[in-house]
């Protein structure tokens, strides 16, 4: 049992804080200006092309990959405070190659690409010259239910044939988003699980028609973006392929591990800042004669935000630490707890802290309004609450009977 | 006790709601798109000067005046049930010329505004001709607190010099907002809560400096808006201050009782649609083989959404049964009450639905996530939660130590 | 829409309240000391005999039955106010022979009793002479779902055999307890709540076992007591089955009712009384150079406490209006709500309480410990919240699809 | 960074788990017999001493003791999964000789104990041949500030002279039950934290008056207890002074650390066990045609358990690895925050259990209520919650001034 950072970890820490400080805090505004004034809210404002430099030239590029031919080589453990500092900025992962759902799909070719894929897709985007989505999500059905899916990608000769209908395909409004990973059937008869394949699909195929771009709470999240997108009889090769048909379930749960703990380390860190802003402005305001940091309810605030997020940081790096040590199997029910628990802790936090702002906590003078909207959606996307708690309680349910029975054959 | 909605209230709920189902409902998604189509968000969509035209016709106009010679002359209590229904909607309480922050500064007129000022100001908002906004928050100091406010109004010969800062002046974004109510510093010797004057600014006059306009999480609530305002040496006549130098809490106290109370009553029907919708969606909706709606979980947020909903509209019924029979001052306890209450039960019903929907909840395909951002001003706007609680303890503290004191003496 | 009580509740309210403060609390303690004292735990404090024939001199008698034949003949919306009086304290609803689950069961023997049924069980009860039981949930299957029921109930000649195994037949510790209504199943074949019935066992009849008594959080709640009791091959005659074979639930339902809205009342009083002794406590106690009334966390307890009080007040008052005037049935909505919302705000308002006065309220020095005990079986007893919410979801379900229906058909 | 437990530790846990197994969990009720059927309730039931002998003879004696002269010479973050395990049975920790308040005043006497002090009283604690007692809390003043506490200790002569009322003495119900430890003022004049001192009192001390045992919700905590003692004029040699007159609070921060620590690593056993039973139950149980286990409102009671427990297990570790890397008084943050966390969690997965259980679960045929009861008072015993987090607040407000100063100096 040690609670301690690696000395590794901790000089990376100390690097990506200082970056984060002279870097990219003080671009925040910048990056919101050239986005506005830009000729489309769809172009990445130049500052983050900028930034992206610095960071590769700073060693802090793609430390997300725990593979270490195309990446940094950390463990989840080691890259969990690091991601959890690049989340304090909305704008920080994407500094350093390491946002979502590029992070998913880097990694997804890492492991069932093929050569030509990975030349192909793999490289720029380790190298920040493109960008991808991930296109799983429909407007038709219950997406809790991942079976529901309903798009189809269907053989025709050397070709595959992809029609349906996606939404959510987060970073699809970028004008530099160049490939989609596509799920949908390929064995409409094949069992539950081996039903759906992934497929990549350029999104200039004829056929991919980009509808519109979805808000989350009245921000559009430019030029990221979550693209509602047409597929109608788009056809791409069939080396286009990832793994095989019928293997999307086994990928995308290759691919959500990882990615959904990414995002909890990010909330954590979208917290921490958070909490940083509330106590500052409460020393800094008075009312009713002593400063807001001085009264008993703010004290409350506080001390429970202090408290939540230093549960569901050892939680991430606990589920971390089993994913590196017991695999991603094994560590699922850890993965679902803190799935369940990051976002619904960062949800609290920023809305303590944004109470304590009042009016200034829901405009854009601070981070805090557009960090709960982004974490709002984390509590349904990559599966809702609700289905990841079920989840654990089956999973517990079959622990206890298991140590049950252990005692019976025992006694 | 009588839970029954008097013949008169009701024959107005069935024909509001019969006009909400016909005339506004099905221009909700005009009215945005006229918006977004048009010259400028900040002029007002054509399509709401057409539904106010037949709200008028329909008797369905200014229904929020309890005085009977400008308005439509009913009690609070018969108020209720209409606020709530127009609340169902964005755009429901302008159609009907009950929205805010106009309403409150047609009751200030209306009670302490001369002839002058009434036949120039009171008499176009009546007819939904021009807009107003008021200008109390300030960007520099915590509003929590409504003493600590800066801004100076100077007499000088036969005008008031206005300076300061102000923010949150709600509908001064809409290009027919012609004039505020603005509150500063008029008796800055005088004890605490006479210090302040309400004086009315005609938005054209120099000086005047409409500096932006603040967003709500990611909406920019167009073309009503949320302006920051500079008043730098502006200059008006005295016959602009209403009631007196001096009275600013004694207006605001009069303003903010029927205000907070309103914005109760639209929570509630904002909270009634989002249980509408959430009904209407998990019923359709299948996932693990059963609709949403056989899931528990689900039904307990159907259950918990319902009781919510009925103790705060209760409440809200009850608070403002209390202002009809023993007036504003008295029953202020219980509109502290539930102007904590119904901002909170809005948001948790909200949230629900958000969650059940998923994705679609968060989008502006649904009108949940835009509801959610205005209801969670709600919580710090006219006196933040954690103020209105703390008042009512001190009268909850005052009131039991009075009922022992009696029981003492009569024993 | 009226939330005034009449006349002559306010008079009976005035009548009680006295009556409570004068006999009611300064005999509590008496109460406490003669059970502990008696030769048994089992009988009935002498001090109870003393107060309840003051109770029958000053007219606050059996003010629970709304038939005026045998009882007060007050509406559900009359008595509720008075209920809650009474339950401000754990001897009073005895002290006005209201408490349950006599009540229940006497409601039981008017609506569906014989004559000679009545003669035998119901007029001693109404005079308080003797004390009865209901035998309903058993331990070895789950009551959530009543139809779970295994006791059985067979014909045989003039007779009726009783077998099966009760627990929680609440007042059968009582000395003076002498009957007994037991519910099982007589139409094994019949639909699911057509299979059970309910008979009058007299508690001497051979083969009844009263096993032992079950605390409640270390309460024995004597002499009332909750007890296991074993109907092993019990003989009644033929006379003593209810209504008929089969009517256990339709009986059970009409008991229900007005039996978990008294409960709701009680709760209401006993939040009431420790909201009560919380703000006196909290004004004579100084912690850190203040009283704690003057702390802003405090406040915050007292605030929710008085907000929770006054919209569950009015969650159950609707729902008693609603049983006057529309009856149970169509009222059986908002008492599930009520049912869920009463034992949920007594508990959290007496933990308030608790936490306020630390050591001393979770001692016997103040009524708050046992009055919490008392409320948490409610979240189960008379059917569990989560039976309760789903049963409401559904309910919520069906009204809004006929809502939709509705105007369908008419647009 | 690693969540594993050394290989040491594992040893130990199976080791103790098999012990609870085997001896502990069996001799349960057997202890509950004996103490119901024995002479006084305040005499230990003789199955005590049987399970001491065996767990001496088993090496699983005084492990709570770091000092290796004395005690097993674990470190806490070793000691924190064996006391886990213990606490999961309300008789667990006094059978290992790890019951409070032993080990506080054990740990008080090893640290500033003379050795005529260890001699006379610590050894026979260690050996489990007496009891011991903390005489701290007084029923006349606020406790959650302790500077109120009011009792005296004077100096005549060769004695002190003690005088004042004590209650929740915890353990002086135990007919073994020797020694107190009592603080009271020693320095009226010093300053707030150096006035008090801590005194050793032998309990048979003329003028010691054991008055009453505080019950706990209903249970009376035999043979335990919680005394509430008069202290009249008692006088004890100058040498029973501990460590020295003014030295109250700094005695009592040595000691609350660890004892904090030691409570909530209990209460995380007393979760888990409640988790299990919960669990297992559900898996027996069905309602409306499936059981418990497979409905959704249970499962999300399951999964929050787990969830919360895990949380709450890791800030434990997290706070007992601080106090063992960087010492108690650096660690006063992770303890205040585990001090909230633990009793506030176990309160909600014991409350759940008890939701799924329904009767059983409020009665003594499971261990929950008791342990719910008890876990309950660790939210105020010890410093109350809202204490705790104001302490946090604080902390918090104050290293993120640093951090704020420190950037700005860097920059």
């Amino acid at each position: 049992m040690n609670f301690e950072y690696s000395d590794k970890v901790k000089e990376l820490q100390e690097k990506l804080t200082l970056f984060m400080d002279e870097v990219v805090y003080p671009n925040e505004a910048v990056y919101e200006r050239q986005l506005n004034e830009g000729v489309s809210r769809w172009d990445e404002p130049p500052i983050m092309k900028e930034m992206q430099a610095k960071a590769k030239a700073a060693g802090l590029w793609n430390l997300f990959l725990p593979d270490s031919e195309y990446g940094a080589g950390l463990t989840n453990v080691e890259y969990a405070p690091l991601c959890e500092i690049m989340g304090r900025s909305m704008i920080g992962p994407a500094v350093f190659n390491c946002s979502a759902p590029d992070t998913g799909n880097m990694e997804v070719l890492v492991r069932y690409g093929t050569e030509e894929q990975k030349e192909k897709w793999l490289l720029p985007l380790l190298n920040g010259e493109i960008r991808s989505c991930f296109s799983m999500t429909e407007p038709g059905v219950a997406s809790s239910d991942a079976t529901n899916m309903e798009a189809t990608i269907e053989r025709d000769g050397d070709e595959y044939v992809i029609n349906g209908r996606k939404w959510w395909s987060s970073g699809a409004g970028d004008s530099r988003c160049k490939i989609a990973i596509v799920m949908g059937i390929t064995n409409p008869e094949g069992p539950k699980h081996e039903r759906h394949g992934q497929i990549l699909v350029p999104l200039d195929t004829p056929g991919v028609n980009n509808v519109r771009q979805l808000p989350v709470f009245g921000y559009d999240h430019a030029p990221h973006g979550h693209s509602e997108i047409e597929f109608n009889q788009v056809r791409v090769p069939v080396s286009n392929i990832i793994w095989g048909e019928g293997k999307g379930f086994a990928i995308a749960q290759g691919r959500l591990g990882p990615g959904r703990i990414h995002h909890c380390m990010r909330l954590i860190g979208a917290a921490e800042r958070a909490l940083e802003i509330m106590c500052s402005r409460v020393q800094e305001r008075v009312a009713f004669g002593k400063p807001l940091a001085e009264q008993g309810v703010i004290q409350e605030w506080i001390a429970e935000s202090r408290m939540d997020i230093e549960q569901a940081r050892l939680l991430t790096l606990k589920a971390a630490y089993m994913m590196d040590t017991v695999g991603n199997k094994v560590a699922r029910k850890e993965i679902s707890m803190i799935k369940v628990v990051a976002p619904n802790m960062a949800l609290r936090v920023l809305d303590r802290a944004i109470q304590s702002l009042g009016g200034a906590g829901v405009s854009d003078d601070f981070p805090l309004a557009a960090a709960w909207a982004k974490s709002r959606t984390l509590r349904f996307a990559d599966g809702p609450d609700e289905v990841h708690r079920s989840a654990i309680a089956k999973m517990e349910l079959r622990s206890q009977a298991k140590t049950q029975e252990k005692k019976q054959v025992m006694s």
